[in-house]
């Protein structure tokens, strides 16, 4: 029976609700393989799955753990989901200001695995910021101040989490059916009425092209569709990394700049466009209208103040945040303009420097990451700092110029 | 370094020589995980694999074990090998015809696993035969009386049986380099300086189409002559099962009266064949004076009183073999012209009755097997008996009729 299933994928063929379930949930509960089912995941990868078995498997995940009720807190939920990527402190940006524009945030959020952040790391940079909450308290805070971030409850979708970690160590990470079915079963499990999803596109992201990201923005729309939710994307760049900073009080500090109006360039640009999409979506106005509103949150600092708001709630003190005194300059031998930024280089080596996580039980330093003084379009004379490194150990660092390809 | 190889292969690419070494030689001592080792082998049955990348594996195949020397026996040395099906007992029948010829033999076979059965398993119907001998043992009984039949030491290629114990319960199995790469490791590292492979095609087989078949042909033969080893292939039907019996003591039976010239049919028909072309290999001569020599061995008995030799030899008590008196006439509840006999069922069947076996340490029932009375292409009337069965159990044996297609 086991094998029978693998060789049907492996054959092409569509695997129906019930051979699906014997396979996802004996796994589970451990009637199935390790290596059965990165056998059957390679197949997957390989050979694809047609929308009934990927709308089938998103139901087996949801129906794995629990899923979550938010129906008693007013107004229409959007959550927005950011298929990762290096750099990226956009939840830290959107969640504030949305808020501050009277709509609810109920925003749950993971660590970081590999080259890419998570929005809890990050977080956890302000000291006493309480990021493990129970729902009776999430719900509560909603209520009371219209914004809750808290860490994702490993009950939400615990069968995705399993074959995501299989997934990581079995070369079987990078297919598009898989990805949807893991976001999307999340994002159905926590309760959303409609979702925002920002697809990244380049070296820095799992999906590496825009056609992918296309063929992934339609299936992901297909599946909430299918459970009755609005969905919209955004496919953004990730061939170099979002904003100038990478690191995790680095990034807290750069998303405060933001909501500041101190900062300009791809990161607001991302930002705005997100939260105008989110607010559009809730409002149901239309896009231009809700630029107008975000970035009144923002001039008249509303967005800035709710986020202060939501740190002093979970217990941060705002004035913790700091960054390590060891600061490596990394200097241009060459003269040119920035053309372009590696930010697969860039996000592996705020995971050497400790920012991230190379297993998922590692602990991540606060204080360590990197500033990109030059970005691209950027002229550098020889002798200019490219980037500012935040370390707290010497090391090698000789060949961090070649992450900069001058034209 | 893991994942990236598996990706690398994924992607169709070709792995280097230090690649597959690293993934292989790694799995073998425990470095690579069995999920990791399956997402691989699945991406190779679906990516394939160039020609140098399949003899780099066959050669780690081969160099994770002993290699044996036969040099110091004089002659060429031919060995055969069949792809597994139901009812293959030619090695009981060709071996003691060529060795009767004066070639020498040195047959190492294999135990039957699922619905094929395996040589070393019926030989041991006889009683006292013994098939574990060491390899001066083996060189001391083909000196003197020119043929040796027994099982497979496990220091050969010992990579090849670790990965195939894996391939067996992921759904790999069926994978042209990857049974290319299994069997020629063994027959290398056996010492054969020449090569005849049956490669079985049929419901029964697992090799299922001509296609398929014509493609391992034409890959075991280029890695035998990467080797500097002269391969030749056979295929042969593996949709009804070979002869009329199935069963370890059933099956030598068989194989006497095939060797007293007693009976005829599709499997004298592949025995002179395939003696043959061993024959022809040798000796170094055409196929027809090979033909030739081949009868002759059988019209005179020659390779009947070389089969008593060996088993003497080997302490077997000939005169011990036997069937269970319990048997179970099936028969036809409909009249016409056998069309066809389904291998692979019959083959299920064996193990069932307690032929064969289910898993690796399984003990198999000598005496249990399956009596073809009915063949392809002989008339049947209602109430004749298509088989019988030789049981040691009661069991239900009502849907058996089903496995005979009238015409």
């Amino acid at each position: 029976m086991i094998v029978d299933i693998i060789t049907k994928k492996k054959e092409g063929k569509i695997l129906s609700r019930q051979e699906l379930e014997y396979f996802f949930n004996g796994y589970l509960n451990g009637e199935i393989e390790d290596y059965q089912m990165s056998s059957l995941l390679m197949a997957i990868c390989l050979k694809g799955m047609a929308d009934k078995e990927i709308f089938e498997l998103t139901d087996i995940y949801i129906k794995s753990g629990e899923i979550l009720d938010f129906s008693k807190v007013e107004g229409v939920k959007v959550d927005k989901h950011s298929t990762g990527g290096v750099g990226d402190k956009t939840t830290l940006i959107i969640a504030p200001i949305v808020a501050s524009l009277g709509i609810p945030v109920v925003k749950m959020s993971g660590r970081g695995l590999g080259f890419t952040g998570g929005t809890i790391d990050k977080i956890e940079s302000i000291e006493g910021f309480q990021t493990n909450r129970s729902m009776g308290a999430i719900k509560e805070q909603v209520k009371e101040i219209g914004i809750s971030l808290s860490s994702q409850t490993s009950k939400l979708a615990p069968m995705d989490k399993k074959i995501y970690a299989l997934r990581d160590v079995t070369g079987t990470v990078e297919s598009i059916p898989l990805i949807a079915a893991s976001i999307m079963s999340k994002k159905i499990a926590s309760g959303a009425d409609k979702i925002l999803i920002d697809i990244k596109v380049g070296k820095g992201a799992l999906i590496k092209n825009q056609k992918d990201a296309k063929k992934l923005k339609d299936l992901m729309t297909r599946i909430g569709n299918h459970y009755g939710r609005e969905v919209r994307c955004i496919i953004s760049d990730m061939n170099m990394p979002l904003g100038s900073c990478i690191g995790n009080a680095l990034e807290v500090l750069e998303a405060i700049d933001i909501l500041k109006g101190k900062e300009k360039g791809d990161l607001l640009n991302l930002c705005m466009d997100l939260a105008s999409e989110m607010v559009s979506m809730s409002k149901n106005i239309g896009k231009k209208k809700a630029v107008k509103l975000v970035k009144e949150a923002i001039v008249s600092k509303k967005a800035y103040y709710k986020f202060l708001e939501l740190v002093k709630y979970q217990n941060g003190d705002i004035s913790s945040l700091k960054v390590s005194d060891k600061k490596i300059e990394v200097k241009s031998s060459k003269s040119g303009v920035v053309k372009s930024i590696n930010a697969l280089k860039f996000g592996e080596l705020s995971v050497r420097l400790g920012a991230g996580r190379q297993h998922e039980d590692d602990k991540v330093n606060h204080e360590v990451g990197i500033k990109l003084n030059k970005l691209v379009g950027d002229k550098v004379k020889v002798g200019d700092t490219l980037c500012t490194l935040f370390v707290k150990k010497e090391d090698d660092f000789s060949k961090i110029e070649a992450y900069y390809t001058l034209a």
